[in-house]
């Protein structure tokens, strides 16, 4: 299986500490070593690092640790390989562009989804069910909304129903964004936290590192972070619950 | 306008002493400092770092001085912004999935392409008339040949028809790879080197850094290096010529 973290919020900001606790994960305080990736949106474009490098002990994710990106959207993941091998193709988080915005997805779980033949707007590049998960959410949106983007109120019910589709096959948690919206669904596991004023100090389970956020924040910022399990053993996270699908916005969540 | 460089080559490589001549151009011998990019790929896979710093300082393209990242298909460009604000969605190369395959592109000069309404497959994300040239190249692919990747012997021709035409609204110097083919045009300005046995030593033009490739390869190695302009001062490169097409396999030049 895998791991995923989201952070959601109203104004840029770095995720080097969550990510210095999830990237412990890959490899040094728990098993999910066959590479991993991170997406950070900038308004419209949008970087992803990825590496077939456990993440406790990769050189890029070391970057990534120290280098402070400041975004409204990042979507990351380490992976415990089931579906395929240990390759950079594997590597969630996937993207594709759509209606002129990228898109990009991580997922945990497994979904028995099968090689299709080549239909289709999507195809897979790589061997994982997960990439043929996001292929056939995105074949949906297109198909159904072929004339771009149609605003919430269209897409999020699609959304949900492919979703509740894909679920029944498997196990299904995923984060989804293109940078404008955020998507969180759960099948088993997936928890989130939102920060606000007034600010406090957060403690990370998997490495020994505390942060004072009210140093580093301001009364107005809000920041929602989405992790498969807590990542801080001093504030109190808030189950999502399976069949349940998040959209968030600014920093705060709204059940779909 | 901006700078080209690519790398393609028989065994997996890694870019870094072309890379540290290449990213001086990015603001410190030369003023292409709006950012830059480049896309590795591995297999079917590919990772692509990109920064809207100037190559010459950025952290992270520090990173891919240092770090030894293999690979048989590199494509990179430093930025000098005409169309488009220094951002990330407007840095090259650019890349979109085409038949199960990433293809990546990057583009040097100008070129006058309409923003056209919605149509085609593939929308730019950005502001840039390159990335716009390569939604048409890729959208005239993908209608022309609907049912996948129909080998060279059909696509070559339909890829230097595309070419011409665009070439004919501006200036057109590109590089275009999926991992399997790797395409250079010229309009202006490019040229290349191909390293292979008897092996000798190499000195950057950009930084004053040298290096004895005998030591670092066998006698079955073959790289072709393309750039703008040479990245050495001891060695000879070929010209491309204005309106000519080569694509190169490991390590080998074919003009189409």
């Amino acid at each position: 299986m895998c791991q995923l973290l989201g952070m959601n919020c109203n104004v840029p900001t770095d995720i080097c500490f969550s990510f210095q606790g999830f990237a412990a994960r890959g490899g040094k305080t728990d098993y999910h070593k066959d590479g991993w990736g991170i997406a950070f949106f900038e308004a419209k474009g949008c970087r992803i690092f990825l590496d077939n490098q456990p993440s406790s002990s990769s050189f890029v994710a070391d970057l990534v640790r120290k280098y402070p990106i400041r975004s409204t959207h990042v979507i990351a993941h380490v992976r415990k390989a089931s579906a395929g091998p240990v390759a950079i193709e594997n590597c969630h988080p996937f993207q594709r562009e759509l209606w002129g915005r990228l898109w990009v997805f991580a997922h945990n779980g497994d979904v028995a989804i099968p090689e299709k033949k080549r239909s289709g707007f999507y195809h897979p590049i790589g061997d994982t069910d997960s990439e043929r998960a996001f292929c056939l959410i995105l074949n949906r949106l297109r198909k159904t909304f072929p004339g771009g983007d149609p605003g919430p109120d269209h897409l999020f019910p699609i959304l949900k129903s492919i979703t509740n589709e894909i679920a029944t096959k498997g196990v299904f948690n995923y984060l989804l964004s293109n940078g404008n919206y955020f998507f969180a669904h759960c099948s088993t596991n997936l928890c989130y936290i939102i920060r606000q004023a007034p600010f406090a100090a957060a403690h990370l389970i998997d490495e020994d590192v505390a942060i004072d956020f009210k140093e580093l924040t301001t009364s107005q910022d809000r920041v929602a972070i989405i992790a498969t399990s807590p990542l801080t053993d001093n504030e109190t996270w808030t189950d999502i619950h399976p069949g349940e699908l998040f959209v968030f916005k600014e920093g705060g969540a709204r059940l779909l």
